[in-house]
């Protein structure tokens, strides 16, 4: 098991890290084209760290490994060949990814539909999304339950078209030929319920604003 | 406003049905080659009220709503036009599609990537997965969190090449044309979470065997 030599530096209990493999053969079924599997798995340990740190529910981490490391072989896949993309991928950055990044995402994702890729991260990022954030979209008909905080890597970065930051400071990286905007929005960790629909409201609107900018620059 | 006439006859809240005319544009900016948005209202209305019935938390209903017509239509789409796909659509089917099924799909999408389109449903639905279900798929690296309990529907069981039923009786319609299996394994229904581990790694093995026998046909 050759593959597994590199990966001694991870201290990982046994079960986990049998998931873990498992989880880089699924990823190299589907990109077996395009990656080995020693770089898969360097992808999902490293990725499992990094959620490791900062998660409460450890029973989710495998399969929440599994989708961040898919999402950063995505990204590095579209920074790489950007003229294989069509669609614009766009990168919501907060303090915690609990809260502004989310709503900005869940709408994009909504309004943007096949025409985009959104992600979002956190500069520092929290265990758990807030609950006042998941009830107040859900309230306007956006699930965003199965969302989870996630810190900012590099690739997901370059693979951006638009970077819109909200009160993460000078923790972005910054790259030629990307839209950077950094939004002035009430943070809503620890507000009341009100104050998040209030939040809410004027994410969407720029939300709405943005997408509208970013499809006209695109024609 | 045409395309409200023909939704009278569903009984629902002002700010729901607000709601439900979003999600046909949004269904409508995707299917627009295929469906006129008078076809996707519709569906996402008879949708609405197919999971309403059996429903406890309402607020999360007009996601799920969007996420379950969207999936019919495509299952209607594939179903007018199987030539044209490429992936092996699977149903599972049980009672309450709060277990059995659930865990099905869980190990076949994960099993099978992009050659599977899998689906799940139950002849009489719960209201919610059951927690033990949850649990236990987890410890296995599934996330299956964001799934629901779901009706029967015609045109999922016409798009489906594969239908397989654990318990519910004589409540599938049959096609023909399909690969038709009746799988006897308990209810996980209000057992513990040891015998719930039981039954979860008797379906991982049948799910194995049945991706092997499905690809091994489609060759």
């Amino acid at each position: 098991m050759d593959q597994k030599i590199n990966l001694e530096g991870f201290t990982i209990l046994d079960d986990t890290r049998g998931l873990l493999i498992k989880a880089s053969h699924r990823l190299h079924a589907h990109f077996k084209e395009q990656f080995s599997l020693e770089t898969i798995e360097q992808y999902i340990f490293e990725s499992y760290e990094l959620l490791d740190a900062k998660s409460e529910i450890k029973i989710y981490l495998p399969s929440l490994t599994e989708r961040f490391a898919k999402d950063r072989l995505h990204a590095l896949l579209k920074s790489a060949h950007p003229e294989e993309s069509d669609t614009i991928d766009i990168l919501f950055v907060c303090v915690h990814n609990s809260g502004r990044s989310q709503m900005a995402e869940g709408f994009m994702a909504q309004l943007g539909g096949d025409r985009v890729v959104v992600r979002s991260a956190g500069s520092a990022p929290r265990a758990t999304l807030s609950a006042e954030v998941i009830h107040a979209m859900a309230e306007v008909g956006i699930d965003i339950r199965q969302e989870f905080p996630k810190p900012l890597t590099d690739e997901i970065v370059r693979a951006s078209d638009a970077v819109i930051t909200m009160g993460c400071g000078d923790a972005c990286p910054v790259y030629p030929g990307k839209l950077y905007q950094d939004w002035e929005i009430e943070n809503p960790a620890d507000q009341s319920i009100d104050v998040v629909r209030v939040i809410r409201d004027e994410i969407e609107k720029r939300v709405e604003a943005l997408l509208a900018e970013l499809i006209s620059a695109n024609r």
